[in-house]
């Protein structure tokens, strides 16, 4: 038993809705998340850039005395997750391993399709974690590097939306998909216009939903789990201003967020 | 006479469009460009945090010894340009003063429309600057934080971005402007679909123009021009991969960009 906090990290707010899952799924387990909102998005970024970032993130949620990590942002999971494992020995989780068993438990006519950032498109993590599993799956993947701007300012049921997902989606519809990963943290909140655009016959799936299982099952394994009954803590970090933070992370989480820290991530 | 380089910097590729001014109007100038691409963008940002970045652009710009220094990108100009003028002794200038000038000589009905990025129209820098220079200007600033990754994503003569156009500029047509300000460095490359949509009445005024035009009394006032008549050097420094921005850049400057190098700007 281990009664330390699970700590999450992503660029910026989207990682919440993977805290939302493990909240969840395990309901007595404290919580220290850090944003890098200072530095935000990654996902036009390159590899060396966002290890660099992906590290400084893990090295501060160890000064708290985190017993696990989860990296929630899928380009960090893309790019970092190996390197990570290298680097640090506290258990780290990503959300590709996890979207990738996901998706191959979903699909039928193992024709996938992989959404998401420039650089996790261009990683081909999932594509490559996927075709691990399943030989015989056909992976496309398409950078839709617009959709995280239409989420963050609220326009994810407009005219605007629909169109760029009709753009974006054309090749994977074309390819007759049955599934579709959801491959960026900003996504899951366009569900209803992407179901509209590939049909509602197409499976998506959400990584985070996954990766809250697999942190699960990680840390019963090694007797990690807290023997805690009361009410968690959850404590909250980022790298710029916490008020925006603060607005658009409580429509989120649907409550208050409380507890948030402006941390100088770049000189820890 | 003083024949050290002029320092340009921007949050990315942007403020080559600066660049390129200052080089037409001053041909034998020697220059040194740094693009925070590590860190891009600014405009969704808090004041601190650009602040912050800004000083950190202009500390590595004075280590290249330039005898002046010129904030190409809105966001900075908007949120930094007063402070960095308390901070340091080298001349700077912003885009934000020689833009409001420009509007002021161009708009007929004094109805002027501002675009820009989130940090950059909330910070009121161009409506605040204009109103500064003529009471009868009325000044609607309006956010277009998707412009910018339409550009990037050579997007601009899409459907997506025309129908993005006409969502942001409603109020500002109703308004019935005369003069639309870009306020954001990518914004220049939108030009013909923000004119479709505006109509061709409407002046658009791009500050990057003005900008050099007075970079270059500013050097002639103080007695900083260079006297060497040689073909100019131009170096270039990115905090992230430099192979993107000689892509990406090659194409805005038309020409092949050949000396760029990558600077850790945190920890200089």
């Amino acid at each position: 038993m281990d009664n330390r906090p699970i700590g999450i990290f992503d660029s910026g707010i989207g990682g919440l809705t993977v805290l939302k899952e493990i909240s969840e799924q395990l309901p007595h387990e404290n919580i220290i998340y850090f944003g890098d909102t200072a530095r935000i998005p990654y996902g036009t970024k390159s590899k060396e850039t966002v290890i660099k970032y992906a590290f400084q993130c893990i090295k501060f949620l160890l000064s708290k005395d985190v017993k696990a990590i989860v990296i929630a942002c899928n380009t960090a999971s893309a790019l970092a997750y190996e390197e990570a494992l290298k680097e640090f020995k506290v258990p780290i989780l990503g959300v590709i391993q996890p979207g990738a068993r996901a998706t191959n438990s979903t699909t039928r006519n193992n024709k996938i399709g992989v959404i998401g950032t420039t650089s996790t498109i261009n990683s081909y993590a999932y594509q490559n974690s996927i075709r691990a599993l399943n030989k015989n799956a056909e992976v496309i993947g398409v950078a839709c590097p617009l959709f995280v701007q239409i989420v963050e300012d609220g326009w994810e049921d407009t005219d605007v939306a629909m169109i760029t997902a009709e753009k974006y989606l054309l090749e994977l519809k074309e390819h007759e998909i049955d599934t579709l990963v959801l491959g960026c943290t900003h996504y899951p909140i366009l569900r209803y216009t992407l179901s509209k655009v590939v049909g509602e016959k197409v499976s998506l799936v959400n990584p985070a939903f996954e990766t809250a299982k697999e942190i699960k099952s990680l840390l019963k394994q090694k007797d990690l789990l807290s023997d805690k009954m009361e009410k968690p803590v959850y404590k909250y970090f980022v790298s710029d201003d916490p008020e925006k933070f603060r607005r658009i992370g409580g429509n989120i989480m649907n409550k208050n967020i409380l507890s948030i820290e402006k941390v100088d991530i770049e000189n820890l």
